[in-house]
């Protein structure tokens, strides 16, 4: 099999985080059909290893390459912290993009110098935004909060509600009491808190840098560089594989999207 | 080896959760050793297949044998439901209990028809509780509410501020407006929301079925009548292994436990 511009773009993360970024992926490019691989089984990544991580990252990939994608977007922020290397060699000649590298230069991108990362307890722990960050510009003042309330906040669908808001503002209280500019979400189940953090902050001016868009963005601009972009008119169609468990998946990913999601296959890799 | 009064007790859980129970084990008889057992690396339990939770938890309690207990103590719900056999079985002629079977009891005890049961979302959709206490008295009126928020909560600390009694009062709603006259813990983390929950039932008088207790309590009843109680002066000792992270082990325990643990080991199991 060949890639062409029809071949789909293959997502995949830990669990079901990632359709986040599927969901920006379908309202950026409507016409794209995307395969999307969530490891439902062998959720959360963060607790695990390092060569873990690696071997579970390298047998999706070859997963996503069998579908014959045209690309591969990592939609987990401990695959990009520790495996995109892993991930970059086993697409081959596939364009690899990453929530961590995409939302680093997109927060570079607006100028602002105090920076404000939340994240999962292993992302802020693993310090990759911070690295990163750093490595482009040195003079950045980077301020990291580990929020790991938000992920069962999601997943039990309570984004606005009083017991989202008290928790939001107790986590981003020392963000207030900075000149904190800018805000990167570092968790793909974070967008869906977007409305709620705007009113935590609804007195200041911080811009929230959200890394489902920003992957999005530059997945569309990378795909029309290679001359990948599918400009037939039809409607793109995503397909989702997981690992285990369908049900939960199901009802949780149609929250995570706003809308029915028809194909959803149980697809078991190797332990 | 062969075991005697003087032989630890063996607790284990997939994770942290089942100090609770261990802590209880304390507080009732403090005179005995206890080796805990907790399955870090492999948590969460509750997602995992019936097969790979009976295998899990046959090692673990070949470890246990292997370290001279006198009892094994699954401090685990997810266990309890789906592997209570597998653990007798290779714990061959030692006591196994199990916090499922000896909360039911203790609810059965209290002589009330009208029983609310909380768990996660594994254990409140196996029906395990359910169909233990209706095997024992079928006239019961049973009510049960999965909580994914508690567990999260009690590992962030948050077990008595604003965010956990408002939690709680979404939770436990449905039990106020029915005539519910007990509530069974069903997860080894909600003891640590005790104080919490009786706050939320301020105007009623609702009985709490901690299953931790009751699992201490009928461990030495069983014990005594072994003639394996450890009737020495010395103050027993707490030896915790995990199989991963004992860092974080460490912080979330003491908290668990209000107080120090000094020996903590790693221990992998084969995968």
């Amino acid at each position: 099999m060949s890639i062409d511009s029809t071949s789909p773009i293959g997502i995949f993360d830990s669990g079901i985080g990632g359709l986040t970024v599927a969901k920006a992926v379908m309202d950026t490019l409507p016409n794209e059909d995307i395969i999307y691989f969530g490891d439902t089984a062998r959720v959360p990544y963060g607790i695990k290893s390092k060569g873990t991580i690696q071997k579970y990252s390298a047998e999706i990939t070859r997963f996503l390459v069998s579908k014959n994608v045209k690309m591969v977007i990592i939609a987990c922020n401990s695959v990009s912290a520790v495996a995109k290397a892993i991930v970059t060699e086993t697409a081959g000649e596939l364009p690899v993009l990453n929530v961590i590298d995409t939302g680093t230069k997109a927060a570079i991108k607006t100028g602002k110098k105090q920076i404000g990362v939340i994240g999962t307890l292993a992302t802020i722990n693993s310090g990759a935004y911070k690295t990163e960050l750093l490595k482009r510009d040195d003079s950045l003042v980077i301020k990291s909060k580990a929020c790991p309330m938000l992920v069962p906040l999601a997943e039990e669908g309570w984004t606005e509600n009083e017991v989202a808001l008290k928790t939001l503002s107790i986590y981003l209280d020392r963000f207030r009491t900075n000149g904190m500019e800018a805000l990167i979400l570092g968790c793909t189940h974070y967008p869906l808190f977007k409305t709620s953090i705007k009113k935590v902050f609804a007195d200041r001016e911080i811009e929230i840098i959200d890394s489902a868009d920003a992957v999005a963005k530059s997945a569309r601009s990378r795909l029309k560089k290679l001359n990948l972009l599918n400009t037939g008119e039809k409607p793109g169609n995503l397909s989702c594989f997981v690992s285990d468990h369908p049900q939960r998946f199901r009802e949780l990913a149609e929250r995570f999207l706003g809308r029915e999601i028809p194909d959803i296959y149980i697809k078991q890799l190797q332990e």
